[in-house]
């Protein structure tokens, strides 16, 4: 952790603060302040879109090292109901994560996950994935849930196309965006909570450098690129990134979407992200992947069936330090539901790791040297394996409409 | 809690002692010495057939005030076998639990579970419910396995057959059973684990007595009641409590295996019952049915929508102090794998507390008072429902050989 002593380069009253800037990449290290404290960035937020990071306890999850989380707007806008939320006493105290957090709009989902009606200037129709109800989301509205919600960063609908290599559905859902950012600002209440602006643009260079001006013009404390790591080839997600990154200004955060694996953000740092999200840390554990810095293990390989030895003997986290590799292969084998709280503490508490380290070379000035050394020991998943992973995820059924229960529903494998 | 002054009232080479008897009912107080500690009785062990008390960690289950614990010989004989957890230095500390711990034989399972083959003099011929492959057990292996895993009492192999009013199948599983204690007896090795005998004898009250005859003069440290809370009525169970304790030593402690609502652990306590074991409090907390003093509540129930306050005002459990019952109702509806864990934080320690004041009410001669009181207040489920519960649960479908993924094989809900 880095010392206190940049807490004095600090002003209160500003939302974000670079303190060291990598002198060979564009990685640095900043804090991020909140209205429920201050946090160092780069950082990774593990995703409770329904209110909870899957398996765990809020104190878990600060256990692991986790300083902000996020929650998702239209999960929570489904099941319980924002109004449910509002009247419970906001999302914080309905959930029991009282540190800083960050709600995304819901305008992934809706063009992701529910069953698409209609989208308009004036906002986006859509039908729930889990009872086929039909719902109507607008920028304003969006806006004013979030304030219900009460998190501490919000986000502005947006609309992010599927990857394509058509440039008009891209322009126009940009174009969209963009009117659609300028509405959210305008309906904005509250003044504790700071809403990010978000570039779209899909993997088209002039497109998303059009979009970082449009939406920098527009004036927000934070800036968020979506629409990446939605399929498309890794080359092309950071070649975005260093088109779009240095249209942005350098005195505001800039949040990197759904984007979670050691070496995407890694890299994506070294390309001047600050802030990222993403459920692969927890989703992978709960499939029986852990981190190492060596790289993933599948913790249900036989070798591990007798290990009397943690999965990672440089972690310190509950579970390795608790409970054998053995262990946790039989919880995995015999499918007790333990396992994927077991494994999800780990990969929570090595992203934790990784991110705190990470930053803790940006301030030391030694970013390249840790990259290089990362990125010789850790063996990635390779290109192939990693696109058809995402696809598989992404065009994974929903069962929602008869409200069968299914591994689906549980969360266990998605 | 009772005061350390009764452990002066203890020889430390006893395995059992008495405390308090009630002066108007067979219920007793006492201490049970183990090689792992002394715990009190009456009590009650949560079941962790597969080395794991489903959801929780150990630290978790004994912050619920659980005292003893127990493991189950078939289900660990087949995942992840018994000679794997031997070398990884035994069941203790295979899965982290360092309390006092009781493992069945496996012999309940062989004939409810597995698919049978043979059941001859020698043991039993059986196919795994998991792959179908086929496995033999004899008396003296299952000592040999248990003596392996290291639980601190253990079980002889017997012969349950399901629930009849037939009274040949009984009278010769009854035989086979007494056949199969005296054998455990003399395969014993290990001196430091306490091995019980296991009285069977159906529905019927003088093989019961017989059943008790027989086991006691073969001469165990403790007794175990088998084969009963297998789908008969309930007065049929009481009544054969009846017909069956006075025919056990007192001096010795009695264990009712397969019970565990508050209603039949109090009605068994008063018919001079000090320990039991069921997988009951865990399995409807992973169905939403938690425990209060007024009876149970259905946490799906659409009053606890926007409830905040906690699901039991009068519980201490972490579930009650630190979330709404409006939240763990949502995290029952989005089927959150946090909500099964919380559900089963609260049942265990409503039982552990239950137990508890149970075993304070023996101590200070209050005990009739007690059973009536708490009678008076909690509804219990009605006979007809609970049948239909306990035969839905005994028919369950067995999904094993293809080795698919069903809610079955995470026991969210069985």
């Amino acid at each position: 952790m880095p010392t206190m002593s940049s807490k004095d380069r600090l002003e209160s009253n500003h939302h974000f603060a670079v303190e060291k800037v990598c002198p060979s990449t564009s990685a640095r290290a900043g804090w991020l302040n909140t209205a429920r404290g201050r946090v160092p960035t780069p950082l990774f937020m593990p995703v409770g879109s329904r209110g909870c990071v899957k398996t765990l306890m809020p104190e878990e999850v600060a256990g692991a090292g986790v300083k902000m989380v996020l929650g998702n707007t239209y999960h929570l806008y489904l099941r319980p109901g924002i109004e449910t939320i509002k009247s419970l006493g906001g999302l914080h105290r309905f959930t029991g994560w009282h540190g800083p957090m960050l709600t995304d709009s819901g305008g992934y989902q809706v063009f992701s996950l529910a069953s698409l009606r209609s989208v308009s200037e004036e906002g986006v129709l859509f039908r729930s994935h889990i009872d086929g109800s039909e719902h109507f989301f607008t920028p304003e509205r969006v806006v004013q849930f979030q304030e219900s919600l009460g998190a501490d960063v919000i986000m502005p609908l947006d609309h992010c196309p599927p990857y394509t290599l058509e440039r008009g559905p891209v322009r126009e859902a940009t174009n969209r965006t963009h009117n659609w950012a300028a509405r959210s600002l305008r309906a904005l209440q509250c003044r504790e909570q700071a809403l990010y602006g978000i570039v779209q643009g899909g993997v088209f260079p002039e497109i998303r450098r059009e979009s970082s001006r449009v939406i920098t013009d527009l004036g927000f404390p934070g800036y968020a690129i979506g629409g990446l790591s939605i399929g498309e080839p890794k080359v092309v997600t950071l070649s975005v990134l260093e088109e779009t990154v240095p249209e942005l200004p350098a005195d505001k955060p800039r949040y990197l979407m759904g984007v979670g694996s050691p070496e995407d953000l890694l890299e994506s740092v070294a390309r001047g992200i600050d802030l990222f999200d993403s459920a692969l840390p927890t989703r992978t554990a709960r499939n029986g992947a852990l981190f190492t810095a060596d790289g993933r293990r599948n913790i249900l390989n036989a070798r591990y069936r007798t290990l009397d030895a943690p999965i990672d003997d440089e972690c310190d986290c509950h579970t390795c330090r608790a409970f054998s590799a053995a262990y946790l292969h039989h919880l995995f084998k015999t499918r007790e539901l333990l396992a994927y709280r077991l494994a999800t503490i780990h990969n929570l508490r090595f992203i934790v790791r990784f991110m705190d380290a990470l930053r803790q070379s940006i301030v030391e000035a030694e970013f390249q040297e840790f990259r290089t050394n990362f990125l010789n020991r850790y063996r990635t998943t390779d290109e192939e394996t990693r696109l058809a992973q995402k696809q598989k995820w992404l065009s994974r059924p929903f069962k929602g409409f008869d409200g069968s229960h299914s591994s689906q529903d549980t969360g266990i494998i998605t």
